[in-house]
């Protein structure tokens, strides 16, 4: 692929470069074709970026619609079709400003006088009638853009400053062929089926309102079944693994976060706080404090050790409303937070307790598709870490050796730890997006030390305990964002909203229907009637598709009469008649089995 | 009883103000029997109160022990056993205030300039070596003060402006006559004794800690057993009635409560907002208005009518520090509340439901002591209310309808209404303390207005729903600490946070005790071994007394031959030895009857 640099001459592009400069080039056509269409378009900043272009655009009073995009987008092939030659050219300072100031690019002309202070000349780019200042370098024709597509419009600050004036941005996609444009477009569509915002909506699920506030989702009452069936689910497990369980506020004194370090590692990552009378209060982004002092408040023995607490904690972290995304990433979510109060005997074999409990929920959850890495320090970089050579010694030999026993398969990092301690991460890739930590343990001597907790040990003597944090599901929110984009919705039995849906096929059979509904419901099944007057293949439909649920039982005359009922499956299976009963059983089952 | 006025002369006491004036000589007496002991004092207020008297007194550097409480109440035995005369006299105002200075009265002197500015003259009290400005009406002779006690002390600022000096406050009863005293102190004792807080701290319930905010209290693993146990009872009672559940973010922004309006009339109790880029956040005290905004969230129809939302929602209200108690009166609470979206013809049918369940309930936890009131608005103070007699006088009548027919006795209070609607409220006697509104049923005609809530009814036509707030048990903290202080601590099984614990007398029956609450915990029992080197008496009390667990299982060898196990019970009673099998059957139909 060959490309001009800004001093004309031509070569053949990295392939590293390729798709950079390709979109490099898409985002000075695409300002070609708005100077077409907007002549009184005055334009600021137009980048490549990691998977397409934009450019912000001073449109004076006019607001782009769809169909506005489509129209640059037309104009866009016109230009491309043209096949006008790309060349560069490079002028004095002063003259390369009086020529941008004669064209009237005003952004172009305060950003090359006010930022650009050091440069003496400015290179330019040109095709056909366009003209821009940049350092290239660009394709060297425009036909040799060959695959792209605009994407969206939205507002931005000149320099992205609020003070400034709003400009549009257009965002576009270009890739070197169509057929990885076309992957592309498959991959976004799929994206967008699995989406958990749209699904979450369709299911109703959960919903978002910012007059309640951003990113402070609220789970509907489909959400919530499924969010309790996760509680009950992973507390069970834990209460089985000798976890206790605790109810703690959300809120806390800035001095415990003082105490704890947080307000100075963590504190951006915070709401403001709440001073009054003589206190100051902040909403907590994690609950190790408030776990730290429940230890704090009896004497402890060795012989109460390990302890294990555990809380379905509420926390907050003031994200910037820009990265919020529906129950996926909220400055509102409950951790799946546990922190285990050990003695540094027992560390190997807690360590090994709570893999065990994280590969077991991943086998009921069906999760194959996850990594291991053990996080640890970086001696050469003593100041960023806990002081205590033996103790990482002994924390990272216990961690490598625990999980080589388990024979897990694990990478190390260096330099990934946290400032307490080293720890285990677990990744898992999701169906669509980049992989992210699902669970961790991590082995902490930092915050006991802080907190000045105690213990007697069996000699007498006042030991420091070691805390273990652990989270499973990390949070509940996200991790129901990651099931719903796994699925699609069409969630396991025993997490379904509606378990099965009841639909009788007219008014005749709908005392039966009640009837079976209600049965059930007695045996403990989250049933439902669908009682209105719609056709039975729409009521199917809307069960199947829209609510996803796993059964549908199509009761007629002859299921009536005969005692009986007609299942079939969110998959379109017809499993035929049968039974009440030899139904219910299929459930438990079913259920037990976590499919 | 006879009196002395400020102008001298002596009459017989109306026996509503007996204790009053018992209390108030008590408080001069009080302040004598300080004055003989501490020559430096100075005397600000000392008002008879409720219950008793104090007085706010300046020490200068003299801090109070315990043991000097009790050498004022020696003074004052003797002063009243002097048995001195009490006598009146009025003074000009000039000559007054000059009196008072020459005796080094500071505060008294500073409170006659500055805030008794209109009188003319001053009256006094006198006995023996001690007068006080004040206007009376006293005891005639000291030794008619015949039962009293000093309870406490603490400190007070100066017209209790925490800019001004902080002062001794000496609090007392007083009361008529030893055996009213005698029985004063007995319900005093039995408070302390219920106290929940005690109990709490006992059983390992709950604990608070200034570190993490006072007003915030942290359920403990055994505390928080009862919660679930709560928040489960509740839901499963709630689904039954067609509920369905939810769980919103315990913040919302400033507009959302200044669109329900309790920005306006609540703020007082909110804590203050946290700004944030260009949003206000504030912890919310009430959850209406999140659920105002789920029912706003789609179009509704009258066939999904009525809609029942229910959260176990946490919310936060600024209590002032001096207000706050265990688990009883905190900042954060978990309100059991629920917001039914119904026609208007649908309030009778709903309330009637509500009412059932809130004596449904009742009978599960044996609550009897309990009385109701309508609560009504006052038709001649309209502007306190939303303005719409018809829709008063149909909520109102609605309610009085529903209560009559159910055969519940109810008193009508005028002028107790909400601003936006009637409501039922039922208030309980606890065993100690004031009675309280447990349950609310409110009819709320505002708030879906103010959210402009609508649904399409049989007519096509768009109406706006009424809101019925309930709240059932209350906040699940007060509900707890009410439960603690009626049973003691002794929770019927089904709540216990250990419901049975088993006890080995030696080491030689350890592992047969081992299996057997294996087989408890299996059967799906809150069990707990007690495998300590104590003697079998010590592990009993233990048990007993300070866990209050409903069953011990006391296992010798005898036992463990015989594969069966010896049972007693909490009270004391000996149910002498049985098998597994029949052991747990009781258990099971215990907590089905929720005894």
């Amino acid at each position: 692929m060959k490309i001009i640099y800004k001093d004309g001459t031509v070569g053949e592009c990295p392939q590293e470069e390729e798709l950079h400069v390709i979109r490099h080039t898409a985002a000075h056509i695409m300002a070609q074709a708005i100077q077409h269409l907007y002549p009184q378009a005055k334009f600021a900043f137009g980048p490549a970026t990691q998977n397409g272009f934009y450019y912000d655009v001073d449109l004076g009073e006019v607001k782009l619609a769809n169909e506005d995009l489509e129209a640059i987008e037309k104009e866009m092939k016109k230009i491309v079709k043209q096949n006008l030659p790309i060349k560069s050219f490079v002028l004095p300072r002063d003259e390369a400003i009086a020529y941008m100031q004669e064209r009237g690019a005003d952004y172009k002309v305060e950003h090359m006088r006010d930022d650009l202070t050091e440069e003496t000349e400015f290179s330019f780019f040109q095709q056909g009638d366009y003209v821009d200042m940049c350092l290239g370098p660009h394709l060297t024709y425009t036909k040799a853009l060959k695959a792209f597509r605009l994407t969206q419009q939205s507002g931005a600050y000149w320099k992205d400053d609020s003070s400034n004036k709003m400009l549009t941005r257009i965002n576009g996609v270009a890739f070197r062929t169509n057929e990885e444009l076309e992957e592309w477009e498959r991959l976004q569509a799929e994206a967008r089926e699995r989406d958990h915002r749209k699904i979450g909506k369709e299911m109703q699920l959960f919903m978002t309102d910012d007059l309640v506030g951003r990113g402070l989702p609220m789970f509907l009452p489909n959400g919530y079944v499924i969010w309790q069936e996760l509680e009950n689910y992973i507390k069970e497990k834990e209460r089985r693994q000798g976890y206790v369980h605790v109810l703690t506020p959300c809120v806390g004194t800035v001095n415990l976060y003082k105490t704890s370090g947080h307000w100075d590692h963590y504190k951006e990552n915070m709401f403001p706080a709440m001073e009054v009378d003589d206190e100051a209060f902040v909403l907590r982004p994690m609950n190790c404090p408030h776990h730290m002092r429940i230890f704090a408040n009896r004497p402890r023995s060795y012989r109460n050790l390990p302890i294990r607490i555990g809380e379905i904690a509420h926390d907050f972290r003031y994200e910037a409303s820009g990265t919020l995304k529906g129950i996926e990433r909220g400055r509102h979510f409950c951790q799946n937070d546990a922190h285990l109060f050990v003695t540094p005997e027992q560390i190997k074999d807690e360590v090994a307790a709570v893999c065990d409990l994280i590969f077991d929920v991943y086998k009921d959850f069906g999760i194959t598709d996850y990594r291991c890495a053990l996080s640890l320090r970086d001696p050469a970089d003593k100041k960023k870490y806990y002081d205590d050579d033996q103790m990482w010694e002994n924390a990272e030999s216990s961690l490598r050796e625990v999980l080589k026993e388990l024979g897990i398969h694990f990478t190390e990092e260096i330099g990934e730890a946290a400032f307490y301690g080293p720890k285990l991460d677990v990744y898992v890739k999701p169906a669509v997006g980049a992989e992210y930590t699902l669970s961790t343990c991590q082995l902490d001597f930092c915050l006991p030390m802080r907190f000045d907790l105690k213990y007697i040990d069996r000699d007498g003597v006042e030991k420091t305990p070691v805390v273990i944090h652990r989270a499973i599901l990390g949070s509940l929110d996200r991790f129901m964002a990651y099931l719903i984009e796994e699925t699609k919705g069409r969630f396991p039995l025993w997490l379904a909203p509606t378990q099965v849906k009841v639909l009788p096929i007219s008014e005749k059979t709908l005392d039966y229907a009640r009837d079976v509904t209600e049965k059930l419901m007695d045996a403990g099944f989250r049933a439902a009637l669908d009682s209105s007057n719609e056709k039975i293949g729409y009521k199917i439909r809307q069960a199947q598709q829209e609510d996803r649920v796993p059964y549908m039982l199509v009761l007629g005359p002859k299921e009536a009469e005969g005692g009986q009922i007609a299942v079939r499956t969110r998959s379109g299976e017809d499993l035929g008649a049968m039974s009440l009963e030899s139904f219910i059983s299929r459930l438990q089952a079913e259920i037990a089995a976590k499919q």
